[in-house]
């Protein structure tokens, strides 16, 4: 509803706007390191000194209580709303692998696993085979199974005994159940259309023909003699930046399962040197004159928290700040720092707790705090705003949205 | 839409959470207590070692501006959307007076009235009979009045003029209009059907012959010679605790009315032997073993605000907390301390204003906050939460909700 008002008042304009995602920024004050979060504890002079003059807040990447996967913390940050936008579990697994998804294709998580001589599997996980492994299994497969019907199969390798399937071809649906008994102990049940549809029916046919052709060509290998396919979904198909916000967007992102959500959004994608944010700046101000929108993605907060190295997540943080001069020599219009959830050391995991924001526009409502923390982000001006609604702020502080009503 | 995806996201745990709700605890600074509100000026020495490490908030029972009676402010807290859960007057007041109400049930509120022999209400409250009259003329009633149709009719007496029916048989609906003219100067008006369905018919046949029935009953008596009656309900039907939340739930209440709305909820009950948090606590502690989720609920605190009575509220207050290391020496995983609504000392009423709300968890982001009360709520770090969205936060914290996406 706020979306469909929202895009109906977009106008032109020709200030940039930069989305800095520091991934799983949000944290919890710490007993360990004196209450203070990484973030509050961080060394941050480039932070401190734009802070006074930006507008703080903690967002709600989902809904109260519910932690955000990669994705739709994302999918909010860029201003869809994280529910009513789905995108599958083999989508995700796609993109995070790097895989292009063209529209109409079907993507799908699968592994290898250990099928008895009753046809019974005796571990989904086949024994968690070692990568190298699964990539020789994997080429292997490829070769025998390139092609269903008039559908293209496209494979691609991942950790121990997982690996990717892609299936491009007309006329494909996504509401397809699991080649997969998901227990150990019963045989793989045939893939079925959810919903009734040629698109799904064809669909399943093309996934039980290729559970099949891998059973043949696996047939003497051990442990993984067979595969099991699930989560598949179709590439969903959404209206993009340039639709929405007449934005053009690139989005600037070590890894490849971010680009892969901002290409579902309508952005152009680049891979930057390096996973630090200097490297995501450098790479911006080589594109600086071609797009109106950046979406630069800093993964090591993340990671940090997942470990629970507080020490390094400070780190990272402290990398970013010291990576600010040259983003705002820049000059962009509007900067908006914050997280797509929160990753908190002492949980060492995704979060559902409210994640820091930053925006620094010139119209931004300067709250005056020194710091850009948690803790003064509770009392900011944009406290308790969806994250999907950040996008709203962002544009109409690039005065990119005009007055509603009279 | 939330509580689908959240619902959706409930995984099983070995956590407790314990919910003590202090009836209508939200107050307003009362410039004749040096602007202070009860729960500040309280001498809370339990609740100040507790506050540190706890999340604060002010949190918001139905819709800003919206005074919530009872029903929709705990059914908000256990985490039903108060507008959505509709629960009819007559259940409410059933429950409050104790009533049992199963599936199909329908429940009325009644009165005795005075009519004319001109068949026009006079005195639509019987001149205010005492408690004794009405409980005689109940009992009366009741002898005359114990089965319509294939309807059973179950009355009981309230305070005054006021009495309570429950119709327990087949194919009864709740979609009823009252007898009841609601003012002075009228005739009964005859119950019917507000919507078309046999079901409501029925029930309006019997609340019809219950009317006619009590006035022949009644002839004789004076000022008390007929009934009014309105507010007709079925108990409504929703999916419990168990269902929504995989939580085995028991209700402390010392009040039916709070019993009551917790059945609906499909908490098991338990009455404590007397009325302050100690016994609650000792019942919970009884029963530790048995459930995941405690709902312990204390009156006081909304007595003395309806008797505009600061000091009384003080003093409740001040009661818990001294119950609350017993309450801690339990070791609840989480445990959340609000209110239902506000009751505010100056205004003796309920009142719309958000209440505060603590909750301690290991994981609940500790607002470092010295003391509980709602001047710190304001900048809390669950300020703005829905009271509907605290039972999410407290699963969340109880590690009982799953991760949403990839």
């Amino acid at each position: 509803m706020t979306s469909r008002v929202l895009e109906s008042l977009v106008i032109p304009n020709s200030t940039k706007i930069v989305l800095l995602v520091l991934d799983g920024l949000g944290d919890l004050p710490n007993p360990e390191h004196g209450g203070r979060t990484p973030l509050e504890a961080a060394r941050t002079p480039n932070f401190d000194a734009l802070a006074p003059a930006a507008a703080l807040g903690r967002v709600l990447p989902v809904a109260p209580g519910v932690t955000p996967g990669s994705g739709p913390g994302h999918l909010a940050l860029f201003g869809y709303d994280p529910v009513e936008t789905v995108v599958g579990r083999g989508v995700l697994e796609a993109l995070g692998a790097g895989m292009e998804l063209r529209p109409g294709d079907v993507a799908a998580r699968a592994n290898f696993c250990t099928l008895g001589a009753d046809g019974i599997v005796s571990d989904r996980r086949a024994g968690r085979i070692p990568s190298e492994t699964c990539a020789r299994l994997v080429a292997k497969l490829q070769q025998a199974a390139m092609r269903f019907e008039d559908v293209e199969v496209i494979l691609k390798p991942g950790k121990g005994h997982r690996f990717v399937a892609v299936l491009r071809g007309p006329g494909l649906g996504g509401e397809v159940t699991d080649a997969d008994p998901h227990h150990e102990g019963a045989a793989i049940p045939p893939a079925h259309a959810r919903v009734a549809g040629d698109a799904h029916d064809k669909t399943a046919r093309v996934v039980n023909a290729l559970v099949q052709r891998a059973a043949e060509v696996l047939n003497g290998e051990h442990p993984a003699n067979a595969v099991l396919v699930r989560g598949l979904s179709a590439r969903p198909h959404f209206p993009g930046y340039r639709e929405r916000f007449q934005l053009r967007a690139a989005a600037i992102a070590a890894y490849p399962m971010y680009r892969g959500v901002a290409q579902l959004a309508g952005m152009d994608l680049f891979a930057p040197a390096g996973e630090s944010a200097a490297d995501a700046v450098a790479l911006a101000k080589q594109h600086w004159g071609e797009y109106d929108f950046f979406f630069l993605h800093v993964k090591g907060t993340d990671m940090a928290g997942e470990d629970g190295n507080f020490d390094a997540k400070v780190a990272v943080i402290e990398s970013v700040d010291g990576s600010l001069p040259q983003l705002l020599a820049l000059r962009p219009d509007v900067l908006a720092v914050t997280g797509d959830h929160s990753t908190p050391v002492p949980m060492k995991a995704h979060s559902w707790h409210p994640v820091p924001a930053l925006v620094h526009a010139r119209t931004c409502f300067a709250d005056g705090f020194e710091r850009f923390h948690e803790k003064n982000c509770r009392g900011g001006s944009l406290s308790g705003l969806a994250s999907c609604d950040l996008m709203a702020v962002l544009l109409a502080n690039a005065g990119r949205i005009h007055k509603y009503g009279a």
